[in-house]
This record gives structure tokens, sequence and C-alpha cells, in this order.
């Protein structure tokens, strides 16, 4: 048995719960808070069988894949008092970090 | 040394939380959502000697032990418009999942 | 790779995470209660290679160190009906609870 513990953003905490529950994995979601990843996070337990392990990995990353997308960053004018030049930047959403501990005795009561 | 990480319904674990501390050992309450048991649980943390960990396992179980209880389920009756009948029916209440992981180094600062 | 568990006092728990960070590690806070420590703790994941173990537990030692601390002990006065005589008494704060756990495989993705 292996305990994985996965640190996501919040926003894709839900999708992938279901996600492993509909896989028929048990996750038991943690409240936390910055660290891994700079955005609100969530740490979530998944106790699952070793051969099982990649299946759930895969899992993470389907849905928590880093993806890039475009935002503005307001960038103040120089010559101006007030006054700001929208820059389109590329920032990376997403993103997950996980940890695969050995399990030496599970029991379910 | 060891981790006792184990998930329990948030109504049993005050008591026990309490019965631990009577018996000398120190649990971190962690709070938790959804997953291995559908109401509400909490994740709790045990760390006590190898020697140890079977005691910590019995008293989860004592507290935590899955009881069948009776609990009236509301059925809509077909023939009526608005109406229900309740039938009785045993659910099962309580439970813990539990996980016992190695723990290379412990330190007391 | 190795995981780094500390339980905390909430009031060191900034210190050590903006340490952690300054250091190069990545700290998750998860929001725990009760157990090791008596007063409102936090629990921290730390995820480090682990030749750097030594140095975390070197920063969370620093942070969190016990201290002796005099704080007024109010005792009633036995021959008053209302009165207390203030005892000065030594008190520890701070202090950590570390536990060490080896993580089999470790992804960022
Ligand atoms: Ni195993
Ligand atoms: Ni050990
Ligand atoms: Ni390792």
């Amino acid at each position: 048995m292996k305990l994985v513990i996965t640190i996501v953003q919040d926003e894709d905490t839900n999708k992938l719960i279901q996600r492993l529950n509909q896989e028929g994995f048990m996750a038991t979601k943690l409240a936390s808070t910055g660290g891994f990843l700079k955005t609100g996070n969530t740490t979530i337990f998944v106790g699952v069988e070793e051969s099982k392990v990649e299946d759930v990995i895969e899992i993470i990353k389907e849905v928590c894949k880093t993806t890039k997308q475009m935002s503005l960053l307001n960038q103040p004018i120089a010559s101006m008092t007030e006054g700001y030049i929208s820059y389109p930047i590329e920032v990376s959403v997403g993103g997950a970090t996980i940890f695969v501990v050995d399990v030496e005795k599970y029991l379910k009561i």
C-alpha cells in the first residue's frame, strides 16, 4: 500500500477528487495554504495499492497539468503621472507536487 | 518511530483524541473533508514508538468501530401526489481508515 | 527525497515558512489543532533532498527553539474573599515536533 500525497491548486481540487472517485480511488482533502505552489492550494491524500500508483499519478497529471495562459501585466508609464500600459505575458497555471510514501500497515475498520 | 495517520468521522474525533491523550499518546488533528469516509471527517497524526502501534490501533478500533444503526428512509408513494412512506433501514456509522508510515528520524525540540 | 513533517506553534509558523522559503525550501502549511503542542499549532510539510534534511531541521530549531519566559501565575489568597497574589513562574514557549519520512517517488508536474 502507498500513500500518494499531492499538493494541487485549489481550482483543480474538486475535479481531481471527482476523477479519483470515479476511478475507484478514495481521496481525503486537507486544507492547506502557501508553499509549494504560489496560489491557494490543497493537500490531498490518496491511499492506493502499489500497482495502481501510476494510474493515480496519471489522473493527477491529466487534471492538474501546467498550462500556459496569456495574462495582462500592467506596467506604469514613466512619462505620465498616472497611467499603465498593459503587456500580455505568458503565465503558467495548474501544476501539482506529488510525494509517494510507503505504507507499512493499512487498515479499514 | 512510526506515524499513524488515521481518518475518522468528525463525531469520533474528540473522543479519540481524549482517549489517545489519556493513554499517553500525542495526537495532532488536521482538518479534512470528503473522501475516505463519506461524511465529514478528520485526519489525525499520532507519532508513536513501533512497540505501541498496536495499542494505538486498538484504541482507534474501540472508539471508531463501525456500528449498525436503524435510520428512516423516506420513499415517495407512487399512487399519491405528495406522500412518503418511511422505511427503517440499517446504516453503518463510524469506521476509520488507518495508514502506518515509517518515521526515519524523530525529533522534539 | 524526504518529507519533513513538522508541528510547530502557530506563532512560529509565518517566520518558519519565510525562513524556509528564503533558503530555497518549499513548505506547505496545513491547519491543525491540539495534540503534540498544547497551544494552537500548525503542521508544515517540507519536501527536501536527503542531503538537505539537516539544513531544514537546523532552521526549524533556530526559529522554533523552546525558550523559558517568565509568566505571572495568579493564585487566590485563602484569607481574602476576593484577591490574588501574582507569582512569577517560568514557562516554556516554542518547540516543535519533527518527523522525517522517506519519499519513494517525487514528482513536480
Ligand atoms: Ni505497501
Ligand atoms: Ni522507526
Ligand atoms: Ni529519497
